[in-house]
């Protein structure tokens, strides 16, 4: 019997994630497993909200990872949030946008949709002209769309929500560790995120947080959440209080990496990290205009940790991918829907986004391209 | 800032799961992440799907790792399966039990229970009394009761339930990898387990399997399944054919960690992996009959790796299970429920289950009790 994991090989990940995972993440996720009510990991259950508080800008008291990927933090939110006929405007403009209609759609919520193509980013107007003609419970969006390289105007969208007295729900999978995120400020009342990306973690954990505003709404309902898995109502006397009842058993190897990766980024400071992920942002961009390859996304609305590439006329793209994963050791992302063909999706997300990287991939899509 | 990971250490698991963790499947752990379409990664799904099958012995199409702990393998099978309406029949001897008829009856089910006293099995001549007073869609039982250790007789109530025309369901997530468990053979529809009993693996991934009976289910719904992140028609594009259509991230290093952890317990044999399991089990019976503890369940019913231990009158039981674990880095389990104060739960999965440590135990049990 041959073991396939010796197939395993390091690749630099530069598409839409998994990203490059930080070495010392690694190593956490070897330590030794503790069992789920040992003292010990309790204390690193609590070391996990206050880290990601700071990381996510917030003091809200139900802060905590979920038992899944980014996906099960999508599902999370709705399947707490939405009772059958509630009122939904989600706005679209990638594919994720998309994903959050389907998920609330399939727990019976009225979805209504504000949609923009792909590539351009939410107009804040038009979700304004939407909420003057509806009531809607909750208003959700996309803060980084992974599928176009667009940065949603999060901050804007959460004032016109206030006004409305709506609660504010925001898919914040690319953006958290890579980008401002602030969660207070901005007024958002829901939020999830996943490990892969800009935390430079294995997936497998989705980071969330629910103001008390979302509380209050989880609470009202008359029934049970319709989802076991990942009833809040339940999960939080796990990681809150004193008795912290068992409900499932933790992923714990996984929380190890997920503290370790929240770890890395606050002692690197947010600000820097930031600054970090921005300049290389440039640097990639520059880059690209010197073998000749153009942004999808106007300039002001790019997203720093993922950078959609133009691919120029009469090239396979998927050819050029091959290459780069086979002869470079590189992978980069195609573009999905309508954009697949057109665009290629170079991921710049937390520990990938250093300069070495950056040079590495200009430099071999260069000779691919020649 | 303290990195509160350096609390860990290496604790002796011998609770109701995590168990102690395969030394490969820790390095399996910390690989470098690959890209979930990475044509590496998707050979390793491939021979995951092989050993997975193996292991449960089934020849199920539809025999895949789910991204959750083993809960979310129970979430997967009920909310793939039921729909509003349907009439459910569950067997109940032990928290895990009750925990399916909450899961299904959230989705809408109808559901009828079966009682047993805890630590005792479910009855057989019970359930087929049970189907002859109504139809059901579906039977679902526990083969291992983790909260009790009582071996339920899932052969016999599968041939009842064929007899019926029902889809049967089965929990199999302390017995899969410590006891046979015959998926074909038993003539089982729907099947989940964990990653963190048996296959000492830390918890994250949740292993399921469904016969072509229950895709027939799944596939003639009227409408989606409620639940984006465990749809199987979706999921089952990503996990097979050409296109390999990505549904969520899969998470890598954890699929790395249950593909190794299969491996072992497949290269070791399952007949040896069960012989080593029943021997550990027996040697365990007669340490703590030499320390005058008595087990709760009748010698024919108890499961090999999940050993309820009666405590004494007058012992303080958290005493006796904080001192195992300060002093001699022990970790055993308290009774749940009814059993709460009554029971220690002494698990012996996968790579617990060694000589070394059932002496370590029981020396360390009769010290403390002394």
């Amino acid at each position: 019997m041959n073991n396939l994991l010796d197939t395993t090989t390091d690749v630099l990940l530069m598409g839409p994630g998994p990203s490059c995972v930080f070495p010392e993440v690694y190593e956490a996720l070897s330590r030794p497993t503790l069992g789920h009510l040992d003292p010990r990991f309790i204390k690193i259950m609590d070391g996990i909200k206050e880290l990601q508080q700071q990381v996510m800008q917030t003091k809200h008291a139900l802060t905590i990872p979920m038992s899944g990927t980014g996906s099960a933090g999508m599902e999370t939110m709705f399947v707490n949030l939405v009772e059958p006929g509630d009122k939904v405007l989600i706005c679209i403009n990638g594919v994720f946008g998309g994903r959050m209609a389907d998920v609330a759609g399939r727990l019976g919520a009225e979805v209504d949709t504000v949609d923009f193509e792909w590539g351009t980013p939410v107009e804040v107007d038009k979700v304004a002209e939407a909420l003057k003609e509806k009531t809607y419970k909750m208003v959700a969006v996309v803060h980084a769309e992974t599928s176009t390289g667009v940065a949603n105007p999060v901050e804007e969208i959460g004032l016109l929500v206030k006004e409305h007295g709506a609660l504010y729900l925001v898919d914040a999978v690319t953006s958290l560790g890579g980008m401002p995120v602030k969660v207070d400020e901005w007024g958002i009342d829901a939020l999830y995120s996943g490990t892969q990306k800009c935390l430079s973690c294995p997936p497998g954990i989705a980071p969330v947080t629910f103001s008390d505003a979302a509380v209050a709404k989880l609470k009202s309902r008359p029934g049970k959440v319709p989802n076991w898995y990942l009833d809040l109502t339940m999960i939080v006397n796990y990681w809150e209080g004193a008795k912290r009842a068992y409900h499932h058993t933790a992923p714990i190897n996984m929380l190890y990496a997920f503290y370790q990766a929240l770890f890395n980024v606050v002692e690197e400071g947010l600000d820097n990290v930031f600054a970090r992920h921005a300049a290389m942002h440039r640097k990639l961009v520059e880059g690209l205009a010197g073998i000749g390859l153009e942004m999808l996304v106007d300039s002001e609305y790019r997203l720093p940790m993922l950078n959609a590439v133009k691919i120029p006329d009469g090239v396979d793209e998927a050819a050029v991918r091959s290459k780069l994963l086979n002869e470079y050791n590189i992978e980069i992302g195609p573009g999905l829907g309508p954009l697949a063909g057109k665009i290629w999706r170079i991921g710049l997300m937390g520990h990938t986004a250093r300069e070495e990287n950056v040079n590495r991939v200009v430099t071999a899509l260069g000779n691919v391209l020649e």
